[in-house]
Parts: C-alpha cells; sequence; structure tokens
C-alpha cells in the first residue's frame, strides 16, 4: 500500500497530490478548480468544524447565514475590498435557461438577464455591513458577535486539492464594536482562538503575528496571522484576524448611538479558517506511508483488527474483542473494529496506516491465550505488546502520548528550520539550499518586500507579536531596522 | 410585545411574516429571494441539523460536500430532470470583472466568458452520479451511502421567508445500491426517519404515502413524502425521499460488477428536508403570542427571570438562583438566567414568550423566602406556584409534557381538520369552507388530478403508505377507482 506514494524526498508535490487522493480525502471534480471532498476527508473536516465551533460559542459568538450571492455594486463600496475581491470571480448573470429553439439543448434565456450582476461570495464583508445597518441603532446592540459557516469562491488559476481551489469551505467572523479598543481585543481573541486550535487539535506549532501592509486582507487597517511551516520548508498561512476599523461601517453607513448620545460610525473584525487547514494538517504531519492523524482530529482513534484462521477463531475473537472495544468506548475513544473477512490483515494494516489511524490493535488466538493485545501508533510504527488488564487506561494515555509527540516533532522541525539572516547572499543561500522560517531585518517599506518578493519568491510571512526590538540592517537595502521579521516562501 | 403580531384569525400570511421577522428568526436581504438567517433562527436549524445527523449517521450514512456548480451540459444528460431544475435557476457566465475603462465602476470583463455556463446547484444528482462513476466499480462498493449538508439555489418567482427561497439551506442524501430492492428499501428507511424526526422532534404529526406520478420528483420513480397540516387549514411537505431506479446511473454511466461478474447498472436514492422545515414549525404550533418551540428542538429550554427592586435583593436572587440553574444544567437542559437590568421583567415575559422559550421561571424576594418558584409554560400560558425541592426532575418531566402536548394538540388540530368528501360539490365546499385534508377517490389519471388543479388549487398531498383499498368513484369524473388519496391546497 505504501508504495502507492511518491516518497517526499522525490517530489514533494506529487506526494502530497498522491496522498489527497489515496487517503480518500478528495479529489478533483468536473467543474474545474473545484474539489469533491470525500467521506473521510469530510469527516476530519467536520472533527475541526466540532472544535472551532465550541471555541467560537465559549468566547460568546453566534451563528448565522448571509446570502450566497452579493450585488456586484456592493463590492465598489469599500474602495481597497474592491481591487482585492472583486476580480477573479463568479459571475452569475441570467437567471433562466431555455431549450433552444434551434434544437441545441438548452440554453441561456437572454430575456433573463439580471439587471444588476450578482457575485458569488468571495468573502461576506459587504453583505454583511449591509445587514448590519439595520441589526445596529444603539451601543445596547454591540458587541454583534456572529459567525458564518459557508462556502466561498474565488476563481483561482491554479489549484491544488484543499491549499487553493477555486470552492472552498470556511468560517467567517463578522464582529460589530463600540470602540477601537474593544475591536482590536477580539481581532487577538480570534487569533489565540486560531493558534490555540492549531497547537492543541491540529498539534501544528504556529507564530502569531500582523502582516505587513503588502499583505493585508483587502479593506483591514491590521491583519493578523498564524504562520506554520511545512514539511518542505514552505510557510504556510493557517488563519487569519482582521482589524477592518470602521471601513466597512463608513461604506455602508452603519452608525451607533453611543452612551453619549452621539452618532459614531461601527468598528469590526473579521476572522476565517477554511478547508485549507487540511492541507496544512497533512503537510505538517504525514509520511511516506500515509497520513498521520492527531488523535484529537481522527475520525477513528483506534481500529482493531482480528488475525485468524477460521471462522471459529473469528467467532472466539468477536466475543474477546466485544469488551475491550466498549471499554475504549466508554473512555470517550472512536474506536472500528474491523473483521470484514473480504480483506487480509496485512492489507487492513497497510490501509489504516494510509488513512493515519493513530492506534491499530492486532489481537489473534495466542493473544487471547495469553490476556495481551499488540498495540502499534502511526506516528513512530512502533509495535509493543500490551497485558489486557486496564488497556482503556493505557491507551487512553497512548493517545495523549501521540498527540503530544506529534506536536512536538512538528515544533522540532520548526525549530530546526528557522534561522537568522544578516546578509543578501545569506538570505538567498538559506531559502535556496534549505527553506524554512528565515529572521532577517527589513527597512519597513512596501517596495523593499515588493523587490525581495519579486527577487526570492519570498514573502514576509509576518511580524511577531511581542517582537523583539534590535538595530539592523535592511537585508536588501542595508537602511536601517529597528527589528527582524519572518520571510518564508510560501504556499 | 404580543401586540406587534397581527392575529391570525385577521390574516395568518401577515402574522406569518410578522412572527419570523419580530422573534428575529430571518428577514429578506439586499439580494432578491435570498434570505439572513439569524442567529436565533439559526440556533433553531442548528439544532434540526444536529438530530438529523445524528440519525443519518445511526443508519450507516457518512457526509461528504460536491462542487455548488453544475455544468450546463449535465442536465441535459437525464431527460425528466432538465424539465425539472434546469430552467429557473442562477447561472454563471463570467469569472471576471475588471475596472470600466469608461469609468463607469466595475463591470463583466467580457475576455473571461465560460466556454461552457455554470448552474449553481439546484440539487445535486447530476454532480453526484458524475462523481460516482469514479467510485462505483464493484459490487464491493456498494451501498454508497452519502450525504451532503449544503445550499442551493432555485430561481423562485415568488418567495416567502423560510417556506420558499430563491437560495436555501438543506440536506440532500445520495445513496447507491445493487439492488431494486435495496434502494426501495433504502427510499422508504429515510421516509421513515424524516418522519420520526419530525414527529418525535418538530411534534410534527405527519402523514407518509407516495406521490402522484404528477408531483414526482424531476428523474424520479417513486418519490415518497411525510405531509404536515398547518394550523389555516394547508397541507406542506415536509421531507421526501425518492427512488431514482437506474435513471442517473444510466445517465452518466455508472455500472457496477456483480458477484455473478455481470455488468450492470447502479440503482439509486436521494432524499432532502431543507430550512422549509423552518417554516413548518413556525406555523404547525405557534400562537398570536408568538413561536412555540417544542422543548427537543428549543436553543433555550428554561429561562429564568430574578423579579427585584434594588441590587440588593438581586444579589441575593443571584446567590439563590446559581444552583438552581446548575442543577437544571446537570440534567442537560440548556437554561439561560437574564438578569440584566437593562429591561424590566414584564418586557423579558413578552420577550421570551415571542421567542417560544418553552418553559419560564421567575423568582422574587418572597419564592426566596417560601423555597418556591413561579412556573410558566409556553404551550398552555399556565402558571404554577413549584416548591424548589426536586426541581430539575420537575422541570424535566415539566419539559417532557410540553413536548407532547404540543405534539398532541397538533395531532389532535389535524384529526378535527381531516375529512372525507364523496362528492365534487362536497369537496369544494370543504376546500372553501374549511380547508384541511380531504379524502376522496381519485380515478388514478394525470389528467383528472391536473383538472382537480386547476379547478380547485388542491393537489394530491400523497397517496398514504399501506392505503385502505375500497371501491369508489372519482369526485370529478366519476369513473371507477380503488382508493381514497388525500388532496388539500398546499404551501
Amino acid at each position: 500500500m505504501s508504495e502507492q506514494l511518491t516518497p517526499r524526498s522525490e517530489n514533494y508535490s506529487q506526494w502530497y497530490q498522491d496522498l489527497v487522493i489515496k487517503a480518500d480525502l478528495a479529489e478533483n471534480s468536473a467543474v474545474r478548480g473545484c474539489m469533491v471532498i470525500k467521506p473521510y476527508g469530510y469527516a476530519i473536516w467536520e472533527r475541526m468544524q466540532q472544535h472551532l465551533d465550541k471555541m467560537f460559542k465559549d468566547t460568546g459568538h453566534v451563528n448565522a447565514y448571509f446570502p450566497l450571492f452579493i450585488p456586484k455594486s456592493f463590492f465598489s463600496k469599500e474602495a481597497s475590498h474592491v481591487e482585492g475581491f472583486a476580480k477573479e470571480c463568479a459571475v452569475v448573470t441570467h437567471y433562466r435557461l431555455k431549450n433552444d429553439p434551434n434544437g441545441g439543448g438548452i440554453v441561456v434565456d437572454e430575456d433573463a438577464k439580471l439587471e444588476e450582476e450578482l457575485i458569488v461570495r468571495p468573502t461576506s464583508e459587504t453583505i454583511i455591513w449591509n445587514t448590519y445597518r439595520g441589526w445596529i441603532q444603539s451601543y445596547r446592540d454591540l458587541p454583534l458577535l456572529i459567525n458564518q459557516w459557508a462556502n466561498v469562491v474565488r476563481w483561482e488559476m491554479r489549484t491544488r486539492l484543499f491549499l487553493r481551489t477555486a470552492e472552498f469551505l470556511w468560517q467567517e467572523g463578522h464582529t460589530a464594536h463600540a470602540t477601537a479598543e474593544e475591536a482590536m481585543e477580539e481581532t487577538r481573541r480570534m487569533l489565540d482562538v486560531y493558534a490555540t486550535f492549531a497547537e492543541e487539535v491540529l498539534a501544528l506549532p504556529v507564530i502569531k503575528g500582523s502582516k505587513s501592509a503588502n499583505e493585508r486582507f483587502a479593506g483591514a487597517l491590521d491583519t493578523m496571522c498564524i504562520e506554520a511551516l511545512m514539511q518542505d520548508g514552505k510557510a504556510l498561512q493557517a488563519g487569519t484576524s482582521h482589524f477592518l476599523g470602521q471601513n466597512f461601517a463608513k461604506a455602508f453607513d452603519v452608525k451607533f448611538t453611543s452612551k453619549e448620545g452621539k452618532q459614531e460610525y461601527v468598528w469590526a473584525t473579521s476572522w476565517g479558517v477554511s478547508t485549507r487547514l487540511m492541507g496544512a494538517l497533512i503537510m505538517s504531519h504525514s509520511d511516506d506511508n500515509g497520513l498521520v492523524l492527531p488523535p484529537r482530529l481522527a475520525p477513528i482513534q483506534v481500529v482493531i483488527v482480528p488475525i485468524y484462521k477460521n471462522f471459529d477463531q473469528l467467532d472466539q475473537l468477536n466475543a474477546f474483542i466485544a469488551p475491550v472495544k466498549k471499554s475504549l468506548e466508554a473512555k470517550g475513544i472512536t474506536v472500528k473494529y474491523d473483521n470484514r473477512d473480504t480483506h487480509k490483515p496485512g492489507w487492513k494494516f497497510a490501509e489504516y496506516e494510509l488513512k493515519g489511524v493513530p492506534v491499530r490493535i492486532a489481537i489473534g488466538p495466542r493473544d487471547m491465550e495469553n490476556g495481551t493485545v499488540e498495540v502499534a501508533r502511526r506516528d513512530t510504527r512502533e509495535k509493543s505488546v500490551y497485558q489486557i488488564t486496564d488497556l482503556d487506561l493505557k491507551v487512553e494515555h497512548l493517545l495523549n502520548q501521540i498527540q503530544d509527540n506529534i506536536y512536538k516533532k512538528a515544533l522540532d522541525f520548526r525549530e530546526e528550520n528557522t534561522y537568522r539572516a544578516d546578509s543578501w547572499e545569506e538570505f538567498n543561500k538559506i531559502l535556496d539550499e534549505k527553506g524554512g522560517f528565515i529572521y532577517a531585518h527589513w527597512d519597513g517599506t512596501s517596495e523593499t518586500e515588493q523587490k525581495i518578493k519579486e527577487m526570492t519568491k519570498a514573502t514576509i510571512r509576518c511580524i511577531p507579536l511581542h517582537n523583539k526590538q534590535e538595530q539592523g540592517k535592511c537585508i536588501l537595502t542595508g537602511n536601517p531596522s529597528t527589528q527582524r521579521v519572518i520571510f518564508a516562501r510560501a504556499y
């Protein structure tokens, strides 16, 4: 089974593609750039949703749903937003098809042309702030803390499953506040929620920071982000939280009466993560044998495979394993017992390895006699024989160990692939030979950042929060700099 | 607060509209026919989703996600499907906007015209069966039991919040089977799931049956449905489950190798319920004072309102109520404690009545002294004084009682508004004077059904499952009939 995957060392990009397809996570559809998320991939996304949704609700947010379509004119209302989002998008121009009078099948009915084109939402700030105008009159209506789970469309030319697709699934939070301070606090709170989720659930170490002006969300005053490092040394932005100031309130005329009785524009944030996280998850932990899933996210945490020579043995194993399965489930562990007789144990082992099931338990007739089971962990591929006494406690402990180990491995990798560059030559050498995160001085101008990007394909991933201040010289221009920022080539 | 609603007796349709808006469930958006589902309405929909999703998974289904867009040509592949769905729909023709060179804002970029138009999915049979072709080779790949939670678009000309909107949210199950029998069994199983959900969660009595040929889903051999009766005597189709035969397998060339080694076309079902259920929920239980929610679906099951004259009293009440709230929550009851000092108790009472919270508990200083609380139930609007001892058990019991009572009330209403008509005159008299479900003989032809519809606006809601066979004469033509079917005017 594992021979199915191109090794990472040979072709990382092909390995990723192979893995997504062969672990049954997703595939390309008949519609250019749109993916089909297969049941196993969707089950992982559902687990992400459950964790995130709970964290959003625990921080006081509620869900709602806004229209898929946005009138074209809405995009023009916020000047920088239109540049960022209204260009590569799906445009609905008609609302009816008809039978071709010339017998050419069904065709667009030209009589059913929309007066104003509708854009399939690439993000929902405009339609939501247009709606908020009716919901916000007084400071008593604030804060408004709303999240939406939805599909969005951005007409990307080059697509890759999960990482960049024309349609993707995401959540977008859109909050409204009475003061700039409150909105900034919300922006940071949600960045923290994302970082906690990434580290504790995805086992993905991330660096929190702010984007440079070049990389900001179209319409934001500040874009904060979490940045992760993939196994090939490229960075991946795993979530963003934007402080939007009063830009959208002004564009859509959303004012409130303050406690002091004054009319003021409302302050806004928005924040989102998407099915792109599936790509981050795959690329940070998996290996040449397949997916490696952190237990907190695995749809199946433990698989039990019986080893038998005849149906008599299988019957005995079924009876032996039933209470074992039950005791694990009583601990809240998700267990699959795969006693299909259509596949051999070796095939099953490879299959669950490919699918990243954290713990595999194999039980044969001799185990029954001895009161033991064979336990294999996916992350290290180590096998051990466990006494069956207190197996539930031991497996629970092992799952926690695996979660921690996967995180630690990713963190070690990031530490080993984080560099400091003090000259242009050094910077290029690291980029080309090693990749990774590079802390380097930058003179703070968009021009320099742009030049560096054009020359090296590296971008500023973020200016870390609480960044150490130190005097230095920009690696490109030599102009003075007060802090290092993180550069990397990125997905 | 209750004066805000138009009474049902005065204008049922306006009452519905008032209620949806004033209970903060949904509102119309800036995009024609598309609604905004507000947080309180969405919380109810989320509860529906949770119940249904669990029932789908308990019956072996998994979730997946397919593209929002469907190539136009896909619709032409299944002859009757194209008639039903490819007409009133949102058509994407372009993938880019640009700045108008003449300064007219942003305009469609004519250079970015799609070679083939994309339809925003009105339902997903075509794109899904096109995908299944790659997933199904052998009988070992069957059955395939997949569900999708998604948004869909049908360009309706006359829309009403929840009941008929251009965009709506739904789930669509799409399953693939080796035999017709298995597919029929699945069709019935999911009809049963819907009926159980409607009756046990929504407290909505439904009649299970098959649609006549006229009312069938475009592409189905049999459409089964659950039909409910609203308080104004009109019927509402609350869910459908379709036996699709081999139509889509043939249209998209989906074959499998049977156990016997033969190539055969796959058998299909599809089934769905939508945010329309929100409309059914509202129209079957609510009254002139607002929403009435069955406890199993209520986002807030119990609200506790403190009655106090000064902040000293409020402090004491806060301390007194904290353990009460905790003991209710320990029973799995969702409790809101509303001790806001910005609103008076009377305002809160009306607010929670409008929002359909099943149980309201009011506690004042005298209650604290006496160890009592005042309990009001939303369905009957009765108030009682409860001793605080074992309050958790009493409230748990009361919530169950309310759930049962709401169901019983709706069932009684349906029984009282179910008639038999044996002549054309009688049929029309009942329709015009009473409404409701009318059991009447029909000669079984589409022509007669169509004529009856044109003359009376009544349609055959369903031919009930296990329908009693009896000789009779069609109410319109007098031709022989072997069973009564259910007629009604419908939403």
